[in-house]
């Protein structure tokens, strides 16, 4: 580890079946009027919805509702929900659904009492929070994103085209999450490999990067085995409690930041995803899919080492008789395969990209990266591989 | 994983060759009186003393000390912390040294304003902390215990030759914890492999246990191997900073409870060990390591499939032309090689323990276990394969 870091995870998480009995313990520290925040309905299809508004009548609370949330969290709902914040001095956001309620719940967090333009300072200018913070709380339906244990917040401003992602910092988390596996087994398949890909894409993302010698490193190596492993079981068997409770642990601890720790990371997967997002709409762990394989041919050179220990240590491939090249092709291939296995797209056409939309993604897409330092024009060049 | 379980830990952790720097703004949260804990004077050797008692005064705080803190801290040490916390009202307790200090620091923070006896409520009745919890801050000069961030506090009764540990919860972890592993640069070698020991040991007594398939086991073995790892490197190069900085990650991380979630865990290695250290002073990893080999080829029959897999993923050994018995005993055999790389004693002779005294040991250990639930005889058993 060459590298300094802090490191501080103030989010309470209450994980299990019963987890959800933790609720009402939790509603106690807080004021009287919560904004209950979610999406397009499957929590009441789950029940889930009946049984939160009941805890939190039980509690004594005022209940004001922002439903409809996108996948793609909008800056208009956003400034809904500071309205509804400001309107009904909210005390508590609880936001109950997968990363995207949950990130936009924090975005309303803090834009509710900042005095400038919230886009502007938070997800263009990226400055400090300095104003009030209202608490958040979430109860996790899907797992993919890790939002339910970290800062971040991904929104995507409509009007400008832009998906725009940032992390905050701890006191903006979450403070409690509640996580119940059992909430995933009615998750569609096609959205819980897109989530499954999501939380792969996070731990490949903080994975190849630096040439040190890292402890993190190992502990990504843990996590990425542990959710092949289980993502084999669960695509057979979407009712496996285990194989489900793993992958929703490996989201989550996969992008608290301990999986991030002392490592440079790359994350330029994601900055063009998040474009693809923007233009498409696509499921966020879909649109990952289809660019990843593309994108880690395209620079593994760079980074040769690390994508040959990729090969050996996260899909124990025998490299003994190949060549350096070929043993770290080898692990990309392997994913490929993973991807496959999902049932996720491989490539952009039938995420509804068109081919004019290309070299926009590209221009507007936040250049950055790893092991490879890449500008436009190489971004178009992966986004023409993976079309 | 098959349980369920809750997570909160908000230890803020300062890591680096700089984390020294935080500890002013850290004061800032705290009250005027200072109650500066430390050990037998190697901070003082290393200048540490120094500058933090120079950051204490500009920071304007009034200083109280408790000094000559031991490596097993005494319940007689701890009466003595309380009454200098009560006399002097002291708002903060900073705990500077290894695991023993920070130890003995979190027993004073839940005693001092105790009504009942608090060796008898808290470290043998285990009562829940009722009463007012005075903060505890740390800085670590050795890596191993990882009482930096968790709540636990072993202590010993010197009267009544017991050494009692218990984790208290979340809200007696310190509130900050200062990491710079330069300041292991100093420790002995022989010290340095007991703490490396120690952190081996409780990422095995957290391995070794539960037959599900649990992400917790994978990070685990991610863990082990970085440490075996680093330690192979910070043995041969006593001044490697980025050898030291994993083990010291490795080791915080590795007691932080992350890593023992949803299991079951054993920690009768622990348990056999406290009693040992109760009788020979001995230090903590230097008698783990004289226990671990005998006690786990005692109980690998019991939980033989993870015996294989640690030997596999652990140390990297290929099985395929083994027993099972072979495969797993092939594991523990690197573990005890490991140990003689280490230069840690393998008998119990070597730490002073006398043969009158193992029955004694075997008596006053609290049974318990992970795959195999042990008694006393095995115990003593053990104890005498380890003689």
């Amino acid at each position: 580890m060459k590298f300094d870091f802090n490191y501080y995870n103030p989010t309470k998480i209450y994980f299990g079946r019963t987890a959800l009995d933790n609720l009402s313990g939790e509603l106690s520290g807080y004021g009287k009027t919560v904004l209950l925040m979610y999406g397009k309905g499957s929590i009441k299809k789950l029940g889930l919805y009946d049984k939160v508004v009941e805890i939190l009548k039980n509690a004594g609370k005022t209940v004001v509702e922002l439903s409809g949330i996108k996948s793609n969290p909008s800056y208009s709902q956003l400034l809904e929900g500071v309205r509804l914040v400001r309107e009904n001095n909210v005390d508590l956001i609880l936001a109950v659904g997968g990363g995207s309620v949950i990130d936009c719940a924090k975005g309303i967090s803090v834009s509710a009492y900042c005095d400038e333009d919230p886009w502007k300072k938070y997800w263009v200018d990226f400055k400090d929070v300095d104003n009030r913070i209202v608490p958040v709380g979430s109860i996790l339906t899907m797992a993919g994103t890790g939002s339910e244990m970290n800062g971040g917040s991904v929104i995507t401003n409509e009007d400008e085209k832009l998906k725009n992602g940032r992390v905050f910092p701890p006191q903006v988390n979450p403070k409690f999450s509640i996580l119940n596996p059992e909430y995933t087994f009615t998750v569609p398949a096609y959205q819980m490999s897109s989530g499954i890909f999501d939380t792969m894409s996070h731990l490949m993302e903080q994975y190849f990067s630096g040439d040190d010698d890292n402890t993190t490193d190992y502990i990504l190596e843990g996590v990425m085995r542990s959710l092949i492993h289980s993502a084999g079981i669960a695509v057979k068997d979407s009712q496996n409690y285990e194989a489900r409770s793993n992958i929703m642990w490996c989201a989550t601890i996969g992008l608290n930041t301990v999986t991030g720790l002392s490592k440079e990371q790359d994350w330029e997967v994601h900055m063009i995803e998040h474009q693809l997002g923007a233009y498409t709409d696509c499921a966020h762990g879909a649109g990952l899919a289809a660019i990843s394989v593309p994108y880690y041919k395209y620079i593994y050179k760079s980074g040769i080492d690390k994508f040959v220990r990729f090969s050996q240590n996260v899909w124990g491939i025998n490299t003994d008789s190949m060549t350096r090249e070929e043993a770290a092709e080898a692990g990309i291939e392997k994913l490929g395969e993973f991807i496959k296995e999902l049932g996720l797209p491989s490539t952009l056409k039938e995420l509804g990209a068109t081919e004019d939309m290309l070299p926009l993604i590209a221009r507007s897409t936040i250049p950055g990266g790893g092991y490879k330092k890449m500008n436009s024009d190489d971004i178009l060049k992966v986004l023409k591989e993976s079309y």
